[in-house]
């Protein structure tokens, strides 16, 4: 009756998900105060009053019928010129407004990024461990294979040997995303530097150039006033795709874009490539509104001193105890090595306390778990105690 | 570099943004009030009062992380189990809210819908002409194989018999769409009634169901008080493809919805594939702000007396210089009988007159075009002469 695969894909949940639809029962049991859920990266902050501002302005003051109506499939041409300037200012980039093709956020980005470039049956897409698990869903969707880079358990940036040994004549693409979703790290400049000298040499070698697809959107939640290397800078067919999800406290209205430099080769192509694949897989254009309120508030974000505050309790809280954790240079996750090899255990005893965790096998980096601590402060602090009682437990059992 | 395919649709502009595109310059010469363009199917009403109460109200009285956050990927319960309610008091159906997901709207829907059911490489779409090209290229990128039934030139029905000897054992769907983009037509329920004996007949014959795929962004927008037959009323393997871009005005934000009845042979697993086609193609949420808005607006339209009046001068303009075409009962376009056998021809003879019109070539009806009369009620009583001029023309020729 139906595409086995798209039934499979849809019936089962994501354990994130089962984790988030568990903590609400929990919560009804034990009340809402006592569960502490780390489970789901939804951003805890309202957007940023500038938001809120262009919304009435744009409603009350702007013709409703421009407004709400199509733009062009590629997006507002202000708005596109509007991302231009402000990228150009922020990091002395030569971008212009047909650079932009505006999406309906980051999956949107990614699976038509991945559609666009996407040959043939086996073109390889390398993603580096730790990764977000929907990356391997949108390559092969798009008709390519995956193949997982092994996490650098030290620092978590990119284990370089075990990249350049998987560098093949198929590889299609690199998909990087720095702030990292689950690990919080950033990637140096010196990481950067040396993914892109590899990119480059194997690029030549296979005589068709490897594109470095780069998911950012964390990339203004950075903390310690941490750069975070802009990557067409480093290496010309770098494709971005972003999302004002994060910067902007606005996950569920589906706004971002792609990027492609007139740097990359056959830059032409690979933009008409992006508008065709939007095109055939029914995004007509991101939705018009908010494309006109992110155009206004470019370089607005959530006030992410809140989420430099959760990341600090939570990691000294949980060093006090003795739990071991790379500090979180962005994003708003921390990735914690769990207390026993089997991160999906160690997520189950968490329960018994109603610390509810993501394991990182999903990430592709067993023996870790994901929280994310974009949640109110105060649950955080309520939480530690929890987490002393989880880190006695496993005491016990030496 | 990229996939050739891509490429080539992101390269190749549709005829009507073409023409869109022209119109413009063409106003930069002879004036904005000299140019006719009738291409695009861009609502030119705003969106009914209620819209623009329901976006001020969400955005000053409730809590901003829910309204903009992630809504579930089904789409917000509340608002689903809102479009239940109201389907089932205006056409008494018993639907519920997990009959619904919610989509960015009329495309996504049809390439949800497409990717979620085409199960291998020879399944076969029938579509009917005239027909939404787009529909083309959907069924194509999910796999799918296009079936294309000649027109019903009399009165823009369905051509019963050419569809009876089109489907095979390969047929998985049927995509129809009334009221009709281009046609203006409505199938009458004894169109309704015969084309789903056909489908039942031929589901039996082939052991598995042919699914019919109702898009239906112009339902509400009918005229004379006519009825539009509820399709799953009629057709137990019926998916309805909703969009709420022409109903309240609003084809850029992107909302809209999959409607999965109960009565669907495996319709637990068919929503399922839907949610899994969906997720693999980036969709992660429909826009939240604006399920919020429809949920609240469920019922409401733009003034379709205006698309009315602007029917009834258009069409009674052109009976009476004498051009041919069927009085359309639905939607907001006019499909006119060209003057010659040459559509194409046709419209370029129109542009010496400044008359923009979109050849029925690409909707699969030759000989015909399209206006959308979803215009300024003035520019088409000021058209009339100019389609005056073009009448002369031909007749001078003859």
């Amino acid at each position: 009756m139906v595409s086995e695969k798209m039934y499979q894909l849809g019936s089962n949940r994501s354990a994130i998900r089962e984790l988030f639809e568990y903590g609400k029962m929990r919560a009804e049991i034990v009340g809402k105060e006592n569960v502490y859920d780390f489970s789901l990266g939804n951003p805890a902050l309202p957007p940023p009053q500038a938001v809120e501002d262009a919304l009435i302005d744009l409603l009350k003051n702007e013709p409703a019928i421009a407004v709400h109506g199509y733009t062009s499939a590629q997006g507002d041409a202000g708005v596109r010129a509007a991302i231009a300037n402000y990228l150009n200012q922020t990091y002395q980039t030569n971008f212009h407004k047909d650079n932009f093709y505006m999406t309906c956020g980051a999956a949107a980005s990614l699976t038509i990024c991945l559609r666009a470039i996407i040959e043939k049956e086996d073109d390889e897409v390398i993603v580096i461990a730790p990764f977000f698990p929907e990356y391997r869903l949108f390559a092969e969707a798009a008709g390519g294979k995956v193949i997982i880079v092994p996490p650098d358990m030290q620092h978590f940036q990119i284990h370089m040997e075990k990249l350049a040994e998987m560098i093949t004549a198929r590889t299609k693409a690199v998909i990087i995303n720095s702030p990292n979703n689950p690990s919080g790290a950033v990637y140096s400049v010196e990481t950067i530097t040396a993914l892109c000298k590899l990119l480059n040499k194997k690029s030549k070698e296979n005589g068709r150039p490897i594109v470095l697809i780069s998911d950012e959107p964390y990339r203004e939640i950075v903390y310690d006033g941490l750069d975070v290397p802009y990557l067409t800078k480093y290496y010309a067919n770098t494709v971005v795709c972003y999302s004002f999800s994060k910067s902007l406290s606005l996950p569920g209205e589906r706004i971002g874009y792609i990027l492609v430099p007139d740097e990359m080769e056959e830059s032409g192509k690979v933009y008409a490539a992006v508008c065709g694949a939007g095109r055939v897989m029914g995004y007509v254009c991101a939705p018009s509104l908010f494309q006109k309120v992110v155009g206004r508030c470019i370089g607005q974000t959530s006030d992410i001193e809140t989420y430099k505050r959760n990341r600090d309790l939570l990691y000294d809280g949980l060093r006090t105890i003795g739990y071991r954790c790379v500090k979180p240079q962005g994003a708003f996750y921390l990735f914690l090595k769990a207390l026993e090899p089997d991160a999906a255990a160690f997520c189950e005893m968490g329960k018994k306390y109603d610390l509810l965790m993501v394991p990182g096998d999903s990430f592709g980096c067993p023996g870790y778990v994901r929280l994310s601590y974009c949640v109110d402060g105060e649950m955080i602090r309520r939480s530690l105690t929890a987490f002393q009682k989880l880190w006695n437990e496993y005491l016990k059992m030496k």
